[in-house]
């Protein structure tokens, strides 16, 4: 029975790391996609969300069942809840990385910030996609390190959500309403999926150390 | 031990009703304040949020207590599961009133949004405060006749949140680039506290129907 159930965490496990892994192909994409106003690009990350969803889904019925057949104690319990906390998060980074690729193709065939945002823009894009890359390596190999890097990294995509604001309200504002709309939106986006990596990485963290997982992590 | 276990779902049932009062209390305090440009009451609610997330959290260990000691399966399992999802939305909504709340506090002793939009943003913070009321009745009765209400209430915000983009975006907008930002993270504030709702309303129709509960609902 206990092998079975070590069996079936390392099943929860794997699917954790696939799902991250669509994720870090979705951001990947959805970046390219509002750099380049690549529209089809775009349309293949709105589609591809519904396999995350998917599999979200048979993830936490993976682990209703587990819970339900082995009645699993102690960090077993925690480790089963935490998968089903982990794989919501998932589940709204790749909703992020939808509204990323959306505000592309809501703009085609104009880009959708204006040059002067767009530096800033491909920078914050780039460290989304560190972020989901590191987390499919947290997600395989539970080092606490890297979770670490994940809270850096998202250090520096904060800062650059802030610096969008100074650029947007600052006297050399030349953008037009659209243009402050979609880089107030596109910020938000960048910064929510960070977010979220950042709550996966606590959890596996305090699995790992062994503490409880706050609500808010 | 059965009848325990049932004492037991009444006090997370009556935990998750307690929440959501202080979620509809957040809100109704923040839309005064975002109206009002009332910043005490903008900081009450800002302090408020931790209440809520702490409430959140022990809410989590309960059910996380439960779910070892009593080792649910089938339907009863599912509840469990299921608040712990309820009190992961209810915090959230709490964020997204304190962020409404922090907004107002930002721009004062200015209002956050230009008079042209005010009556829109009146109208939108009476639906979630009207939402998150009727969250209290849901968790308390488990009428699903509230839940199709709390959709259909969503529906609303959503239009409303709509006609904000085509306000800001349209000829007559003659808001500076700080009247668009408001504009366009309020709008996305109310119309995420409303979403949340629903997405909880979705999970007690879930339970009362016996269906199972999608990761996206």
């Amino acid at each position: 029975m206990r092998e079975v159930f070590q069996q079936e965490l390392r099943e929860v496990q794997e699917r954790l790391v696939e799902i991250s892994g669509f994720v870090a192909v979705s951001i990947e994409n959805a970046t390219r996609a509002f750099n380049e106003s690549n529209v089809s690009l775009a349309e293949s990350v709105i589609a591809d969300d519904d396999k995350i969803d998917a599999a979200a889904q048979e993830l936490d019925e993976l682990a209703i069942n587990i819970l339900a057949r082995q009645q699993p104690v102690a960090r077993d319990l925690r480790i089963v809840v935490s998968a089903l906390r982990i794989s919501a998060s998932l589940e709204r980074m790749g909703d992020m990385a939808e509204h990323i690729a959306q505000l592309a193709r809501y703009r085609f065939p104009d880009k959708v910030v204006p040059k002067s945002l767009r530096p800033t823009f491909a920078s914050m894009g780039a460290l989304d996609v560190e972020i989901a890359r590191k987390l499919v390596e947290l997600l395989k190999s539970e080092d606490v390190a890297i979770a670490e890097d994940i809270r850096n990294t998202d250090d520096k995509v904060d800062a650059l959500h802030l610096s969008v604001f100074d650029k947007v309200l600052g006297e050399t504002w030349k953008g037009e309403a659209i243009d402050t709309v979609d880089a107030t939106l596109a910020s938000r986006y960048h910064e929510r999926f960070a977010d979220h990596a950042v709550s996966i990485a606590k959890k596996v963290q305090y699995l790992a150390t062994g503490d409880w997982i706050p609500a808010d992590a």
